[in-house]
């Protein structure tokens, strides 16, 4: 730790083309709906989602010089319903404890939003997954607290990081532009006109054919 | 002319971040609506640019590198009204002649995607505008004629460019980038689910801060 304030952090945050974060029709079985895998195809290769998979090797281009920073210096996770599971409405499967298995690749506090809260979930390897019915800045404050100095990362999905973006919460965001066309799904733009004022802006293209793109809040 | 078959190609063609090829409200004044010149600001430091206002030096690194292509091989291009002037409906204003004073940069026919026709009109430097109620492929087989073995140029705007992709007559489709958020305006993706399909794609950033992205046919 530096010294420098907390940030909330966006990472590997695939959009296609026309925009789309995730698909159409979300299931158990395709969690980003038609988009299938297609948005992290570029990530699949990469040494650090390698390794959070329990495969090895991987490549160590520039994929992976932006995938490995998202858990460096992170000390809890803010996601959507949405990223947690497939279900909606009051909680009926308690069995569920996210996509991940029993030893998600959090390692710190995740924090939840849905409006059905229900008991913290433990799982190995440090990641607690709590569930809070709250506005960004309210989620925000409690998963600083849980952080303890260091930043927070904000998961996903799109709707998650729309409302961060427009609460004004979002000091790093790191996208990636993959170049298909989804027509249908979850714009990550919505409403968000003007956004870029805030930001610097920075584009790296890599050989797999993404853009990665970082907008970094400006000093004030 | 190296005997290959006349290409249809898009060049220069500036997008927002979020889809956005032109904002809303275009007028005399404002022919890219409340999208200003932010679309375009990377053309304007560039030699071709500059050299197209007659203005000396510019920048002759990446984004010269892609807008230089614009013109060479070109001998026809096709674009939609609204790219030749902000007028709705029958004629009125018969003085108006293009937003290019009196020797537009194209030096080809070019044909103006209408549903008035109206007489050519024949400016200095070898433009010439022709005014058709066509579909893609008619106006394509028109410009095809005119071209004389060289290569059309699909000229926008986010319209037209979208109709000739929906009729799968685009051979070489350069697009750009811009790390801005837009808001509204016309999208240029609009139907074109999975279109990337039939093409292969190169991301080439450029420290200007844009992305130039070539969507490129695939052989049969």
């Amino acid at each position: 730790m530096t010294g420098s304030p907390s940030r909330v952090r966006v990472h590997n945050f695939s959009v296609s083309l026309d925009g789309f974060a995730t698909g159409e029709g979300q299931t158990f079985e395709a969690p980003f709906g038609h988009a299938g895998q297609r948005l992290h195809e570029w990530a699949f290769g990469t040494r650090t989602f390698r390794g959070m998979f329990g495969q090895p090797g991987g490549g160590v281009g520039v994929d992976e010089a932006f995938a490995s920073s998202w858990n460096r210096g992170i000390g809890a996770e803010i996601m959507g319903r949405g990223k947690f599971g497939p279900h909606h409405g009051p909680w009926t499967d308690h069995d569920w404890r996210g996509w991940w298995g029993d030893e998600p690749p959090f390692h710190t506090p995740v924090f939840v939003l849905t409006h059905h809260p229900r008991p913290p979930v433990e799982m190995d390897g440090g990641t607690t997954f709590h569930f809070v019915d709250a506005t960004p800045a309210e989620a925000l404050a409690l998963a600083r607290e849980a952080a303890g100095g260091l930043d927070v990362r904000i998961g996903g999905g799109p709707s998650t990081v729309r409302d961060f973006l427009t609460a004004d919460l979002v000091d790093h965001l790191h996208l990636v532009v993959v170049p298909i066309l989804l027509g249908r799904g979850v714009r990550l733009w919505d409403g968000q006109e003007g956004v870029e004022s805030r930001f610097d802006a920075e584009a790296t293209s890599s050989p797999s054919g993404v853009t990665h793109l970082t907008l970094t809040r400006r000093p004030a």
